[in-house]
């Protein structure tokens, strides 16, 4: 049994919290999680984790007690601080007084390859951590496999993104890629790109998204380039009834998330019993 | 010509910046919103103003200079600070140099009757300001009139929902209301009150939303609670394929408003020629 870290100046907690910085995270390949419904979820899906991070005068959650008990028996390390060290680490209001240091995992563009029904979302150059992460949640539930993180899209493992993410993080598949790369990739797979723009010539209720689709998402601000838009099979728009000409970024990918779902199961290309009542 | 003010702990500066805070803004029924592409919104929407901010260090837009210049002429009051005093009012990177005091607007439940075809959104309890904006934002979008904030619903004046609604907060009626105010008023004029739930008996798709339709959205963590499901005429479940067993409010929220604006179209209740191309 390890002693308890009290001092915020403790090389492990400093290191803990450089993570804070996504060169850090870039470096190290290492992302700090906090919560205990995350850390659970992250527990359950056997995410490769470099340790957890107790604080026992905060945590306590008897079910997550356990949990950390379980891990620290089939090895992980268990690092335990004063409430003091873990709330200089935490970024939320009334911390639980559980995280994790975790791996990040990456899958290679080279090994993603859609079959019939599949789909995916590709991100321009989103900017918002917390757009990221809620278009991950929105690819959970619409059954997308994954995001392909173009260029200079933000980082998934940013605290905001994970939190937003509500563990969608460890349940799809991220891949980072150049544009080009993307484009070539695309092309051999016979995947159908579909861009998204107030400009777009289709309404994306009626659009055809092919048997393999990645949806493509511009910047919240510039949208999607018009010149990837022409290297999009189809590019669909959302009806915009008032004022404002475009929709928060997360909501107009979910829009489009969810109606390629409609589609899927209206053709049977998604088996009904995966839908959760 | 008033002289430009370079102190942060002028009475007039501190009061605009009491504005963060929320009891402040309900005592005086001001709001603080900044940015060069909101305050112009509202300029152009004819919001009422207390007054115009202006760092003439910071604004290069020559259109927004112009524009303040005609806020001027129009007898809008335009306060002068120096680069020092705005960037001690805002909470942003790069401010613009324009921000503006306004006088929240309101609507009367009471003053509220929908017609044929139209519909709203209500909120439980919304704590998130982000959440409750961006949901402003696809309510312009979907062509839904306003939102009616229920009990302890966060504030639209909040400036984070401000800015997240890009300017909807302007567009849309907005009503606070108790809970049970709010259910006598919608029996009384024939609305349909339709709640969301992942225990939702129908799917958001093939449901019934009567001609004159309310959203009913709970609460980020909770959800709608259960006795409110039961004074709903129909709940409505967005199918769910993977492990989360919820979307973010605002992708729930706007997911059945296109869903009900599809509907409407399709019956013919909205105007085709209302959808900006």
């Amino acid at each position: 049994m390890s002693s308890i870290i009290t001092s915020t100046a403790n090389e492990r907690i400093k290191r803990i919290r450089a993570l804070r910085m996504r060169k850090e995270r870039d470096r190290t390949g290492l992302a700090y999680v906090e919560g205990i419904r995350t850390v659970t979820e992250a527990l359950l899906l056997d995410v490769p984790l470099a340790a957890l991070v107790v604080a026992p005068d905060l945590l306590r959650s008897e079910t997550a007690l356990q949990r950390v008990q379980q891990a620290r028996e089939r090895g992980t390390d268990v690092i335990e601080v004063s409430e003091h060290v873990f709330r200089s680490l935490s970024k939320r209001d009334g911390p639980q007084g559980l995280a994790a240091v975790l791996h990040q995992q990456w899958t290679e563009l080279d090994d993603v390859s859609l079959a019939p029904g599949e789909r995916w979302v590709a991100l321009e150059e989103t900017a918002d951590a917390g757009n990221l992460g809620t278009l991950l949640r929105s690819c959970d539930g619409a059954g997308a496999a994954g995001a392909i993180l173009l260029d200079h899209t933000t980082d998934p493992y940013d605290p905001v993104a994970m939190r937003a993410s509500t563990g969608a993080i460890f349940t799809r598949r991220i891949v980072r890629a150049p544009w080009g790369a993307f484009v070539d990739w695309a092309r051999s797979g016979g995947v159908t790109l579909v861009g998204t723009s107030d400009q777009g010539a289709q309404d994306y209720r009626s659009a055809d998204y092919g048997e393999r689709t990645v949806l493509v998402l511009g910047s919240e601000r510039a949208g999607l380039a018009a010149e990837r838009q022409t290297a999009c099979d189809v590019v669909v728009r959302i009806p915009m009834m008032g004022r404002i000409d475009s929709l928060n970024l997360a909501v107009a990918g979910s829009l489009v998330l969810y109606e390629v779902l409609h589609q899927r199961l209206a053709a049977g290309l998604v088996a009904d019993e995966q839908v959760q009542a």
